[in-house]
């Protein structure tokens, strides 16, 4: 094994250079979602393959019927270690509502607010900065030692934030090129700004978008109202359907799957003591909104949901207009836990849908990713030596637990390819991603390049 | 009395010219409720007050808070006939969405379409086409006897498309100069393509705009979804609650003020032969959606109704995006009847928002136009006389009618100067006027002309 003290202190003497590779990433506008951004996405991903090859990898950019993936090896450490292929996504989501940006979104900034250091950009976290923690880190231990701790794989992908539709056949296609002992994925937050955290549970999501039309043209209010088909009543009154008086949501089997947290995890999770007043307090809410009886933590992390994530229709300018209009549409998501079916859910919101249309109305849905919940053994030992590394750099023990958010690729990479993946992040619950003036700390970059240069080292025995 | 015929024929002659007039004040872009086009609506006022003072009016421009007035006179009748207001608006309904438009809708286009001349562009029929027929049966008549047969005197606002803000204290500081025997308006359909009508009853409207505000921010809808409130959600279920199963509006006291139709005028109206299904047809409905029990025509003339003209909340563009919004907004219009208060139902509906909003939700309200309904005395003499000028110039007996749209201004002439108004126009219920491909046929337009010189004859007596 091979010391990792000197690849530390050649990261806190790198650090500069670290933030200005990270800077020129954060520039290049790969909105993976909006069809304007394709070239960006592209470029996004030349630029990955550049630094790899550069660094010591042999890095290929893999085309797609979407945006490319980009493929790095370097298995120089030899047979005795592990493999491991480590995963991040380099797209971003959209930027809009752009007024309310305080500096333009890909032209990162460091502003210091409240003492601590942070950068401000579109995908500063998510997953550019994160992504980079990696790629720093392997580069330090490539300068000082000549080779890495481990056998290395690379997959970064530029479809996360759009459903990636292109991973499912392309992990097929290269299966043999990308299966690795198991999978390290850096897309994740830590507990809070102090303490390092592993993701042992992961909701899954299926995502639905709907159109509903009634007239074949927009009408007058005046001339038509009353007996008229008004299509956004029609889509409000199928929305306010989703859930009963308790937060529970009322599709049919819907809660086919789930199960309430095993009683160990449920005290581990309680030892926590999260603050869900801090937890919503910080962006202006106070009391948790889901299902009645159940802490905001578990309705975070380990209980399913259902969200409109847009809606539109009719006159949405300045001012009264008096118009019927003739399509409205939303945007809908679950969030899935345990055993919950995506495919199964979705058609259940459709049946639903259809049954509620009244007379003179059609719809028509576009579905977009389905993915199931996922939940990593806790006594993986890969987790136990990760566990230690991360307590190491932060001095605080790390902990294990779950997390809302869909990271499809996990439930991807144990199906396809048989793998485990640790999920390791240094994100901020106040990092903002997917909203305005996203932001990464300027400790959770440093000091997660150092984590994984201690965490690959830890991984070796 | 002057002779009707010569102008009838003048008229017939200088048809090219009323439409070349006509298609340059379509091109004006008078869109009164976009800031983005004032100038364009002090444009339209111009126009209109030189095209008046070249025919012999003495017309002037009047500037208010908002958009100008345009008023004209000409008295050279002398005192023993009648003195009219004639009313119109220059203003017209925003365009979007632009990509459902067959042509630019500033580039007036003439159009066969069923063996039928139609001419599309916004305002061709609202109200430029229909205030034109007035301005150019005035021009015939003027331009055949060298002057009109009844003391005339024009009011041409620029706001009535946006809650006319500025009318009320401009009829009131202008009321002796305005104030005239009756007025007429001319900004209302023909019973259908063949039979002239009158309308006798108006429908009254309350207009609001809302606005939900939830957490401070956009939230990931993974890392905040369950415990988050969802501002779109809470909408949805405040939008769903404003009619019951029956289609009856919910808000308490909503139905105070209004009466079933008296059996004289529905039996006058079931004599119509109202077709429900070829009005609805038209625009691709089938079955009138209002109040259970009640027939479309009642829905549409005697019934009060609730519509969301617009809703808009979270992400809206192409594709998937995890977001809980932090606001959702929607705007919301009441059509009223009978004694109906608009500003009690404003009231009610504000109370009963507030009664809905969750935790941590809040609500911003801006209220738009608030107008009664207004019922006019059927056995009006001026009713009767203009009745036979119609049936005359059609061939074919004029109706009286109820109109599902608001016309505040008779509400306001009435309030404010004491006068009740004869509502005549010469739109076509397909004229999809607040609609993509707004259009006014040229028949409307012509024999509209025709019609006004035959009422203005017919009312001197």
């Amino acid at each position: 094994m091979c010391s990792v003290s000197p690849v530390l202190k050649r990261i806190d003497a790198d650090l500069q250079n670290s933030i200005a590779r990270w800077f020129t990433l954060l520039r290049i506008k790969s909105i993976s979602t909006d069809p304007a951004y394709k070239d960006d996405c592209t470029l996004a991903a030349n630029w990955l393959v550049d630094e790899l090859n550069a660094m010591g990898f042999t890095a290929t950019r893999r085309d797609t019927p979407g945006h490319p993936m980009v493929i790095a090896h370097n298995h120089d450490a030899g047979e005795n270690v592990p493999h491991v292929l480590f995963y991040g996504h380099y797209d971003v989501q959209p930027v809009d509502p752009l007024e309310l940006w305080d500096t333009p979104p890909f032209e990162p900034e460091i502003r210091e607010v409240n003492g601590q250091k942070q950068v401000f950009a579109r995908g500063a976290a998510d997953d550019k900065g994160q992504l980079l923690t990696f790629v720093e880190a392997c580069r330090a231990y490539m300068a000082v030692h000549g080779h890495l701790p481990l056998r290395i794989s690379i997959l970064f992908e530029g479809e996360e934030e759009s459903g990636s539709p292109s991973l499912d056949e392309f992990l097929h296609d290269n299966a043999d090129e990308l299966r690795a002992d198991f999978a390290l994925v850096c897309d994740t937050n830590m507990y809070d700004a102090q303490t390092p955290a592993i993701d042992t549970m992961l909701r899954g999501m299926v995502y639905e978008e709907l159109t509903i039309t009634a007239a074949s043209r927009d009408l007058h209010s005046g001339l038509y109202g009353g007996a008229a088909q008004n299509p956004i009543r029609v889509l409000s009154k199928i929305l306010a359907g989703l859930h009963d008086d308790d937060g529970r949501i009322t599709l049919p089997n819907f809660y086919d799957g789930v199960e309430e947290l095993e009683p160990e995890l449920a005290a581990a999770w309680q030892a926590l003591n999260f603050d869900a007043d801090a937890f919503l307090g910080a962006v202006g809410l106070s009391k948790p909104a889901g299902e009645v009886g159940y802490p905001a933590q578990q309705q975070i992390w380990s209980r399913p949901t259902c969200d409109v994530n847009g809606i539109i229709g009719g006159y949405t300018g300045a001012g009264a207009k008096t118009v019927i209009a003739s399509q409205a549409s939303a945007k809908v998501s679950f969030r899935l836990v345990g055993d919950q079916d995506p495919h199964a859910i979705r058609a259940a919101f459709r049946a639903y849908v259809q049954s509620c249309l009244p007379e003179d109305c059609t719809v028509e849905f576009t579905g977009y990713g389905a993915d199931k919940a996922v939940s990593l053994p806790r006594d993986m030992p890969q987790i136990l030596k990760a566990q230690k590394a991360l307590s190491e750099e932060w001095n605080r023990d790390a902990v294990l637990k779950g997390i809302g958010g869909s990271i499809p690729i996990v439930g991807e990479f144990k199906r396809v390819l048989g793998m485990d993946s640790l999920l390791i992040g240094f994100g901020q619950d106040d990092d903002a991603i997917h909203s305005p003036n996203e932001k990464y700390n300027l400790t959770s970059f440093h000091k997660g390049i150092r984590s994984w240069a201690r965490v690959l080292d830890a991984l070796v025995g």
